[in-house]
């Protein structure tokens, strides 16, 4: 029987690009869409659908901390987590050249990414902003006329149109002009080891000096190396703080298990949201 | 002489409100609008103009990460913290009542945002999803019959609207009807010692175990009280990590400059991001 993976839409979006590849690589999944991340996490949690792929870094679609929120308020484990370098594309209708385009248009975010090569190569043209990068698409492909739009490679061949450049975000510096982000695949479940691992737990300390800092101290003195903190408020009573942690390695290791077991007895409050391998998906068709 | 504070458009936004509020307070200041938030934070840099307004954490208007990263780019410092309460109101045209509304217009966040509430009481409404909600309540607006838009207090006033209902934000839980959302005020200085300041830091360290343990100690020894911890990879450089960390106190207080000694001589990247009182603006007019 297939599993549904759900992803954030529209079609045509960065979160349909990086499905359409996951799914190709891990068949057979049924891509379903959702309108919004926290429907989507409730669907899994509820066991109506088997996976999804939501954001949880740097993300041009959807928000990273509604994200989070439901971490906290569900019961559903990361399966995978995806890495995915963010490729804008210039794409217009067939037989437009770029010194036709008289109107760009696209998510604000998007403009503001490809700065650089809108003020040099298109600094005349008017600025449209869209509520997403593949409505954009869609958008200049029923308008017709001397109009483009940054969005993924994906919209392109979805809604006939072609690419006139490639790649068009800024670069900070030369040698990278990548755009990182960070999806994971959600499931009922995490992964069983496969010897390249990341863990992400999440935890509450109190507000006061030294505590994070002793907390620390048990990974420290267990040699676990922290990939990624992030503090928030914890919404409920002020003064708390949620950790969102991860680290190398998988839960069942050894001196992972025993760095949770200490944690665990010094935390009131402990989640495990799962161990899982790191993906790179490479940008492109 | 005025000085200009520059803000993230367009008018009626959350930043619009915000900054009006704040201007109130410490006039003269004279408002100008941006359409991207590095386009601001470049002008403040340049001396273009005096102040800008900008989201550090959990904004529904522009990206949270574009205004770090330019924080890392630039020599921007914060001047004030601006702790604010979304509160999001349903608007319609006069005359307009709640049980004639057939579609809503808002951007798709706040429907995410408002879901209880609008399950509840307007189940069969047809949401379109805008750039903003100050867009939507434009939209509105223009396009009059029995439409309504989820937007700030504020996009009510700009274009004639009535407020049908205000806090339709679903709640974490009874006590907590608050989503809570902060600002920076940034300048080319940072704030004189006000008693109740905290300071933002930059830094990177090595990827390797118990190297933020470390550093974490020199505050814990100092007894000083971190606020916010976030980590994030650093761009040019793979396997290295630049962190966000706020504490309690001005830098000028005797134990955090013994800290920021320590912290310099041990880092090979320490970005002072200033000292500054925060606020808390409640919402409403």
């Amino acid at each position: 029987m297939s599993s549904i993976l759900g992803f954030l839409g529209p079609p045509g979006s960065f979160t349909e690009e990086i499905s359409l590849k996951y799914s190709r690589n891990n068949s057979p999944l049924i891509l379903q869409e959702y309108k919004a991340i926290d429907e989507l996490m409730e669907d899994v949690d509820a066991g109506l659908i088997e996976m999804g792929i939501v954001p949880v870094e740097n993300s041009l679609e959807g928000s990273v901390n509604i994200t989070l929120d439901m971490f906290v308020q569900l019961d559903v484990y990361i399966y995978t987590e995806l890495i995915y370098p963010i490729s804008h594309c210039l794409m217009a209708l067939p037989g437009i050249e770029l010194e036709d385009i008289k109107d760009l248009y696209s998510h604000v975010q998007a403009f503001s990414q490809c700065r650089k090569y809108l003020k040099a190569r298109m600094p005349s043209v008017t600025q449209f902003p869209m509520e997403s990068t593949a409505m954009a698409a869609e958008k200049i492909s029923v308008l017709g006329g001397a109009r483009a739009a940054i969005a993924p490679r994906r919209a392109a061949k979805l809604f006939g149109l072609e690419i006139l450049a490639s790649d068009i975000q800024d670069g900070y510096g030369e040698e990278d002009k990548t755009n990182l982000t960070r999806f994971v695949v959600i499931s009922s479940h995490d992964h069983s080891l496969t010897g390249t691992d990341k863990t992400s737990i999440i935890f509450s300390i109190k507000d006061s000096p030294g505590s994070l800092y002793h907390i620390l101290g048990v990974f420290a003195e267990n040699g676990i190396n922290l990939t990624r903190i992030e503090s928030r408020p914890a919404r409920k009573r002020l003064g708390e703080y949620l950790f969102f942690v991860d680290f190398e390695g998988h839960r069942e290791e050894k001196k992972n298990m025993r760095a949770l077991k200490l944690l665990e007895d010094q935390l009131k409050y402990l989640k495990m949201l799962g161990s899982y391998p790191s993906v790179y998906l490479p940008s492109g068709s």
